[in-house]
């Protein structure tokens, strides 16, 4: 078994901090994009989508998506369970990985792609559309400071898959336009709580 | 137990036919976007996206997030299943179900939203994305048909939710400017299979 794998690649840091919170160790093939690897026939064989990362079984069998990935290891490796332990709570915690994906990763990563030098002549840019998703990551994080009021993780009392993603959200938007302002405490409280975690580094 | 539902909405519809093909009958509460129902305070204690579905507990809880709604259902009536039956057959069919949703369905709303119409006014348009994401879609519609070369469905050889995600993205392309091409024939073929299950009007 191995890990497609890219760097600095927000999705794969996904994988790798799961991983790691499930004391699971796979080797890793590191694809470099910047020489467009990913892009090269023998990789779209594996990922048609030219994306990392992706899990190789040793009988060739390839899963690709990050959460496609997670899952299949959360069921493998229930402990510590990070996608819930009942139904409801499975459920709900579903709910926040979404919301995480759709209302702050998503437009953090548009701010990103639209917006960022480091995309020029490698993706189309609008940069109109890029000021669009930036209004809506200011939105969304005014709304998830909100949220984290009275709960120390994104879905409740225990750190989550739901918090991998948003970590992984914000680390990109740091470097990237999508900063957290400073006066959403409660967000930055559990920005510093989940990336202080041995695992944030992965 | 109710559902907040949508007539025409393309999640709405996902959740309606996944409890259609598992047989199940929930009572559901159409907000009326058009007068602006999920925007107001009541709608938005309920949801703060301001979407639908939703799915309310009898002691007042809420789930959002189509998937997760479907999920919630798939663990409580596995019968016939939608999301797998093995650990890898579920991570596989999960990977299959988002790439439908990133690949397809984000594309074909953001054609939408950004071209047509209907969305003057009311959220901000950039057409010049919406040809971006154009492009985007005929060319994995074009790599969709090429999947679905050697096999009936989306995920392999069964009907699956991948299938129900695709289709109602289709669904919605149809009318919104993602017509599926007349020479994309295995793509086609999958679309008059699927959309001709008993299901496919829920």
């Amino acid at each position: 078994m191995k890990l497609y794998d890219l760097k600095n690649g927000l999705n794969p840091r996904r994988v790798r901090i799961f991983l790691a919170e499930k004391g699971i160790s796979i080797p890793s093939e590191f694809v470099d994009m910047m020489k467009g690897e990913n892009k090269a026939q023998t990789y779209l064989a594996i990922n048609p989508m030219g994306l990392m990362p992706v899990l190789e079984f040793d009988d060739g069998t390839h899963l690709a998506e990050s959460i496609a990935i997670c899952r299949y290891f959360e069921e493998l490796h229930p402990q510590p369970p990070l996608f819930g332990t009942t139904t409801l709570e499975r459920a709900q915690i579903e709910m926040w990985n979404r919301r995480m994906e759709l209302e702050i990763q998503l437009p953090i990563q548009d701010v990103f792609v639209h917006l960022n030098a480091f995309w020029a002549g490698r993706r189309p840019q609008v940069p109109e559309y890029g000021r669009v998703q930036q209004a809506r990551v200011l939105e969304r994080m005014a709304w998830l400071n909100r949220e984290l009021a009275d709960r120390p993780y994104i879905a409740g009392d225990h750190y989550t898959v739901a918090d991998i993603t948003a970590q992984c959200a914000f680390v990109m938007g740091k470097g990237t336009g999508s900063k957290i302002p400073d006066d959403l405490t409660n967000l930055i409280r559990w920005f510093d709580l989940v990336t202080s975690r041995p695992t944030a580094r992965a």
